[in-house]
């Protein structure tokens, strides 16, 4: 596969969690095999689609048989990487933070969260999900001793830019960015994905002007 | 412009709130003209990209001269739609639900929140930024009152499939979906913008594997 991987576009990417989820949900529904054309149907894509977009990472279907379900869901987890661990720290535990916090499975996908991180002499101290939250002061020693590749920032703004050059500079290699603060015009070497809340209510406005 | 609408791809729109800001930045700081070059070095795009992309929706530079930058925030405005006002409801007043209340600039993108509704009884009667939070018993009288087009879901999925439903029978055009149900599945006909943020996670984890 690895080959393959200079030439994949993030559509392709960006679509790829939606396969994970639908293959899991055939699996555990007890499927065993499922046409292109069923799981077209399903997700509300074309079958052309579904077989271009999956065989930009190997041979999986079978002319006539269909997708072996449960092979799929195994493929497109290693695909993703969740089978590589990753330590993982969160930045900002306001309400974003702690929704990220509580409803995210972070481990299920390699990235498990080991340090949480925020200023407020409330929090400081206390425990979330089993994990002590600390002053952003300690953040250099706490990446120093545990290492971690991903830093989640549920912070404003205003914060994210010092914040971020402190983390790339104490190893963090990957952003969760809700901050809005653009990571990667000053740093193309760390991978940053962004969720810009501001830019996705945006389109729901272009998509309903144009509908 | 509208002759042009069904071709533009949506890749193209996604990238339009990103232009949208950096112009209003400018125009913030007292740029009057950029060129493409400059504004490519800025937002760590290439000039070519840029130029495609506006060309979409008319011709905003002038070779030699640059972009007006108060003219095309003005355009941007009027493409992404913020100059027609819609009325919104928010459904989901946890954590997220909250983050989404405080942060967001609902009124200013032409959607501004005139509901919302959670059926927690600690919650159903206080104020939130000045608006009442009701119970869902009471979505389809308050929308056939108010007649909001747009629903923010900040529920769980389990809850969205039943919400949504009763919402497109109450007039419901357009969703802000958070709640990691597919609406537009069974629904191709209303718009719905995603915030899959396990989808975003899973991107994350992809990107980090294949660095």
């Amino acid at each position: 596969m690895n080959e393959k991987d200079t030439v994949i576009s993030m559509s392709v990417v960006r679509r790829l969690p939606r396969y994970y989820r639908f293959f899991c949900e055939l699996r555990d529904s007890g499927v065993a095999r499922i046409s292109s054309r069923n799981l077209a149907e399903r997700m509300g894509v074309t079958a052309s689609q579904i077989r271009q977009d999956l065989n930009c990472f190997g041979e999986f279907g079978q002319q006539g048989y269909g997708y072996p379900v449960e092979r799929l869901c195994e493929e497109l987890r290693q695909i993703l990487g969740f089978n590589t661990t990753h330590g993982t720290v969160l930045i900002g535990l306001g309400n974003l933070g702690r929704a990220v916090v509580n409803h995210m499975d972070f481990a299920g996908k390699g990235l498990p969260l080991v340090g949480i991180f925020d200023d407020a002499p409330a929090l400081v101290g206390t425990q979330v999900n089993g994990i002590t939250v600390r002053s952003t002061s300690e953040l250099e020693a706490f990446c120093a001793e545990h290492q971690p590749s991903v830093a989640a920032l549920c912070i404003p703004k205003e914060a994210a830019k010092q914040l971020s050059e402190r983390l790339i500079a104490a190893g963090i290699q990957a952003f969760w960015n809700f901050s809005h603060y653009d990571i990667a015009v000053a740093h193309p070497e760390v991978v940053v994905e962004n969720v810009h809340l501001g830019d996705s209510l945006m389109t729901l406005s272009y998509l309903l002007e144009h509908k």
